[in-house]
């Protein structure tokens, strides 16, 4: 299973805060997770608030732990309540199930880590990171 | 950047109890925060509950990390109930998103910090709040 | 039992921090806490660093909840380490048993609260708390 | 008090990272935080072991809280071992006092935030990061 170097980890970031001025959004913030939930790189543009290194961490966090994009993770939540919110439990309240947590997969599908954007409003965060981690010559699963 | 000095804080605690007094509210608590969050200076009236410390903090604290005031984040989880249940769960709990947790911006509209006012209902809370910060010569962010 | 008042524990902050002007100390961090060792108040002067909050109210939640001012619980540490160390696992690490926690007593020697100091040498805590509580009219326990 | 913005951040991690390739020291992890003690930036090298972002954090984090870099918190240590280990404990265990902690002043001497450095020997560790912060045309105090 090949990992995110961390080349490709600042790649991703750049290219997702690209993405965000691209778009014009609220300033962003964006972290790099390894395969194991830990984490590679991160960035907090100016103006953003301090407390996103958290959040977005959080998004991040849950769609390796879970192995299920934050996408995923809410229309889980949708059928199952229960078990999205026991699973927050597991992890001391640490996962974020909402977009912008986004898994990133190699060419052959293994997930390889996962990226965790916040800042603007969630569906403009995991636009902003599937346009980061595609620059980056991987894939995303939102 | 400004910061919040001290005597700005102990201005804004006092103009804070001094409209809840006119107001005739119960007792207040009332908390000053600066810009990463860390408390600068509080006070809690005689008869109000031993808890109120955390809450004011609670308040304030959601403020300063998440770049909203408390009625801005109530606002947002009406939008979005999932994501500041979870937010709080990022913050091991600690966070109070109630009206009374007010960002407090200088000239420039630069954030310097928060109050957190807690004791009568969250509404006359904020007042009260806003009140004392702009007594003091700063702007509330409700 | 009497309690520290709101008058009284702004008072004690005051003179504390008077002191530490006259003494030429570094920025104090002053909080006074009630008999049951919840916050009444705080003052973090200008230049203080942000974490003397934690550290004022270690030195005085340890006070309170042992009964015992940090001299003494230093004295305590040294004949007994290991009560000390296991005291602290109790309290989820949230004691600093140092000088500059100090009981506060009423005129009938009982205990109605704490004051912790931090900002400069430990000895200068206590020197300036103990000016603080006493030109406050009441009685210190180091 | 000006900030460590988004591009002076990532010069420091790079003037760091730099230092340690030329220095050949193992793989370096590198956080900054800002004046509040919260994350701006961090990148970890290719082969620096997982668990390395919490102790780059650890040791910036402990210097922005008491206001001391990791070699002064050794320093305070040696000559009052009870104070920094109570002080550990108040933060929940989130403080590494080592050198590789450096606090980060402006041209006015007010601090503006943090860099923790980690992955060498701690005094390499504290060296690149000095050199990272001067390279970016700022003041570094271990």
């Amino acid at each position: 299973m090949s990992e995110i170097s961390h080349r490709k980890a600042r790649s991703i970031i750049a290219k997702t805060l690209a993405k965000g001025r691209e778009m014009n959004l609220k300033p962003l913030s964006v972290v790099v997770l390894d395969a194991g939930g830990h984490v590679k790189a991160f960035e907090r543009e100016d103006g953003a608030a301090p407390g996103r290194f958290d959040i977005a961490r959080g998004k991040a966090f849950g769609a390796v732990m879970l192995g299920m994009g934050g996408q995923a993770q809410m229309a889980r939540a949708e059928q199952q309540a229960y078990f999205m919110a026991a699973v927050n439990g597991v992890y001391d309240g640490k996962v974020v199930p909402v977009p912008g947590g986004i898994l990133v997969l190699d060419k052959k599908d293994a997930v390889i880590g996962a990226v965790g954007v916040t800042g603007d409003s969630s569906d403009n965060d995991q636009l902003a990171g599937m346009a980061g981690i595609e620059a980056a010559g991987l894939t995303g699963q939102p």
